[in-house]
């Protein structure tokens, strides 16, 4: 039942095969948007509510700005670009009308609007309001919402012109303060990337040419995929003094002087579902870790003898019933009976595509030994992917299966990463020889592979025009800096910046 | 510390008040749009949890859908009406840029996109591509969005150009499933405006006038905000096959035949909002039902003197963890200690515009006693605003005083409901009196007070025609229909619909 294409023979349609067999999402009639269905939508509602959780532990309100935002916030913007041209979605009309028996956009706007493709401008003049005094301070807020960019070629969940996102936005009264805000922030990606996404992240500070426009600092962290390219998957800005200067976010401090506030923000979005599946989806679908399974047990009730079908039905109903009394990572398990009117089989594999972290069916013959039929998704090529177990033994431990198959997911994901960040390569030539290679799936033995290395830079423009011809970047300087000086691996130049190169999307 | 408009002085004008002094949202810079600060925010993630725990349990699925739909789509739409003008955003161009020297908007897009006022029409074009076999059916789904109509005199949660709301879609074998559907969600919502928002509503049908276009059948539920007038809060609709056929959504039955589908669908906004502010808020400002609240405790520790400051942090803490392990409506408690550094009493106000159930006060004196100084939100005007209660007794009866205010709350406004649907108007005249009257604050005895009627419709045009002069509305024909026949209280001619009559939001 393997996809159309696997990782090896063709990895980009390899991708969109796990979307589509997983039924998570597809691109839409209307240009460059993707609809994101149930599968994928319950993955991003399962991440909401973990990141959610702790954006409020960290002292953070949610809002809600609106989308329209004024063109004339862009202008100060525009001032200072030569040949400033931004790809967004423009509101120019604000009704439809006939004309001429054509449907035309009518009731042209004075002033046209951009539908956001960030909140920056519009929350940092709420903020220039709302701060007054030292005493407002800190301002700590996040939004849920949609934006735009006007992506042209569009692919589900890595480039679609609308996605999903969070923005968190921040004012201080110092720039330590914000530094801070930025890292803790940082911090809590890492640990919904790692412990709730089980994808390993290379963490760090972006160089100077990657930041954020205006940011004193941009932080990062960088997972590998299974094609050994990075994804932008998150980053946390330290923003300093500059978006408060910009938009006059002025209070009076505690000597009763006026001064600019510090600000920081960060975000993730729907992106982050294109790194769980090119970190996780193997060549027979999706692979969803537990903690963020909208489902994670499926119960197939077996109805081909018809006199049984009562009796299974009722057998399968209890299954779910003391499942949902067990609990996995401090929750409830969520477990559900597919009752729907299909195949089993074609059930089966269905859950399979999409990743269920475990598949239980259970029929006449099940009854009478009192046990169920389990599939953990993660073991499908292994010899234990089906195993019999005692229905009692089964629900005592589903919890523990489900914090394993977790584990497992990441210290795989783990093991692949450590194993494909090349420490050795140390002159220009091996360099450029590595990064000749074109990426291939990461776990194939019979070819070369690329993932990411990790060396010198020397920071200059001739390193950055090597770079834009080998399409690499890099991907952040890591935070222990503590490597001895050498050789940039770009330019041969001295160097002193440790930084990872990779391929990315 | 009465807000500065009061509800009998100037109904429209306490109510920006209550929002202002509440903090609960603002007119946006972006013109019509609104900022959701977070107080208010909050209440709607409160909604949004209740409400989503109630579509998933009834059978949906969450996923999201563009929110640029083509312009083609309203094509067929146009094509029936004369004269066919829709208020919405119209998205021509694709990026901003520079030319001599003025910002302006480029890339003129091939076909406009209008930004969504609703989804039916692209959900619908989905539905067609997914539903192919009876096997397929139900399809069940909804979505969190934010929608647009541009609106010209915008007033906040009531009418704003962007609002937030959810809206959910399904489709089904049979019309009678479809009705089922609608008649299950118009539950679901009843449900929550009464015992989450605590706002009794009457429940019926919309005459055919005022149906959602394409409907078979628009159910609703009519709360009465405190001026007497109705809030349109949200509606389910039976579409019937009309939708699908327009949007050819057709499965093969059992039967082996082509057959068109039923569909329904349902929404809610933060217009519930506005109405929950029109119900509860008094003069103070806002009062925040239990089950919505952000916070449902709010701890204020006295540091006036300065030798105690740490006691008396521990102390409130203690009392915090104590509440955070208590729960109320099955839910632990939401409590929070406020630390900032404003002057306590000027907190106690803040948390009282609010509208914070409780706000227990702790000082040195507290301390000594082992009590703690309780203001319950909705006894302000009462002799019992103010009661020191011991720590631990006060600890145990948290629950129960949340949802005896809870209580409380929605037996006010049920009173308030049941005392001004007029039923003792028989004839035109008397009907025409007493909506001559100005609507009013309905608390006033010193004035006539404008409600409901529930009364006879004849259902023809000369009545519609009357209702727009008098600049009333049918709010629903409830579903108790057994009344006798009687003459229509706008004509005097034969009627039989028993309907319920106001003026409205």
């Amino acid at each position: 039942m393997t996809l159309q294409n696997t990782r090896s023979t063709n990895y980009p349609e390899w991708y969109q095969n796990v979307i589509t067999a997983a039924e998570m999402a597809e691109l839409s009639v209307s240009p460059g948007c993707m609809v994101i269905k149930p599968w994928g939508y319950g993955i991003w509602e399962r991440i909401q509510r973990l990141l959610d959780e702790k954006i409020k532990e960290t002292g953070h309100d949610n809002c809600y700005f609106p989308m329209f935002i004024p063109l004339s916030f862009f202008k100060k913007e525009a001032e200072h670009v030569e040949g400033f041209a931004k790809e967004m979605a423009v509101v120019t009309h604000s009704k439809l009308e006939k004309k001429d028996g054509e449907l035309v956009p009518g009731g042209e706007l004075e002033e046209p609007l951009i539908v956001r493709p960030t909140s920056e401008t519009i929350i940092a003049d709420s903020f220039s309001r709302w701060v007054k005094s030292y005493r407002d301070l800190p301002v700590m807020i996040n939004q849920w919402a949609n934006v735009v960019r006007w992506e042209m070629r569009p692919r589900v969940f890595l480039r679609t012109r609308e996605f999903l996102w969070q923005e968190g936005h921040t004012a201080h009264e110092t720039v330590e303060q914000a530094e801070q805000e930025a890292r803790t922030m940082l911090d809590v990606y890492i640990d919904l990337s790692e412990n709730c996404l089980a994808i390993p992240v290379i963490p760090g500070k972006k160089p100077e040419h990657e930041k954020f426009a205006g940011a004193i600092d941009t932080y990062t962290f960088e997972p590998m995929m299974q094609d050994g390219r990075a994804l932008q998957a998150g980053t946390s800005h330290n923003l300093g003094k500059n978006f408060a200067k910009a938009a006059n976010i002025q209070f009076q401090n505690k000597e009763g002087k006026l001064e600019y506030a510090a600000t920081a923000s960060w975000g993730v979005s729907t992106r982050l579902i294109g790194g769980l599946i090119m970190t996780h989806a193997d060549d027979e679908g999706m692979v969803v870790p537990p903690r963020v399974a909208p489902q994670q047990i499926i119960i197939i009730p077996l109805y081909k003898n018809k006199d049984k079908i009562d009796a299974v039905k009722a057998y399968a109903d209890n299954l779910q019933a003391a499942l949902a009394k067990q609990t996995a990572f401090g929750e409830k398990i969520r477990v559900r009976v597919d009752q729907r009117g299909k195949e089993s089989v074609d059930k089966m594999w269905e859950w399979t595509r999409k990743g269920a972290p475990i598949v239980v069916e259970v029929g006449p013959r099940d009854m009478e030994k009192h046990s169920v039929l389990v599939r953990t998704r993660t073991h499908i090529t292994d010899e234990n992917w089906k195993e019999f177990v005692d229905f009692d033994a089964f629900v005592a431990s589903a919890g523990d299966r489900l914090e394993n198959i977790q584990r497992e997911m990441f210290d795989r994901a783990k093991e692949r990463l450590d194993a494909h960040v090349r420490t050795d390569i140390t002159t220009p030539e091996a360099f450029e020889a590595y990064f000749a290679n074109q990426n291939v799936f990461l776990e194939r033995t019979d070819v070369p592979t690329v993932g990411f290395v990790r060396g010198k830079w020397s920071g200059d423009e001739t390193s950055l025009e090597k770079m834009k011809e080998m399409r690499i970047t890099i991907r952040c300087c890591p935070f222990d800096q503590s490597g001895t000086t050498g050789k940039c691996l770009l330019t041969g130049k001295d160097a002193t910046l440790d930084v990872i190169f990779a391929r990315a999307y």
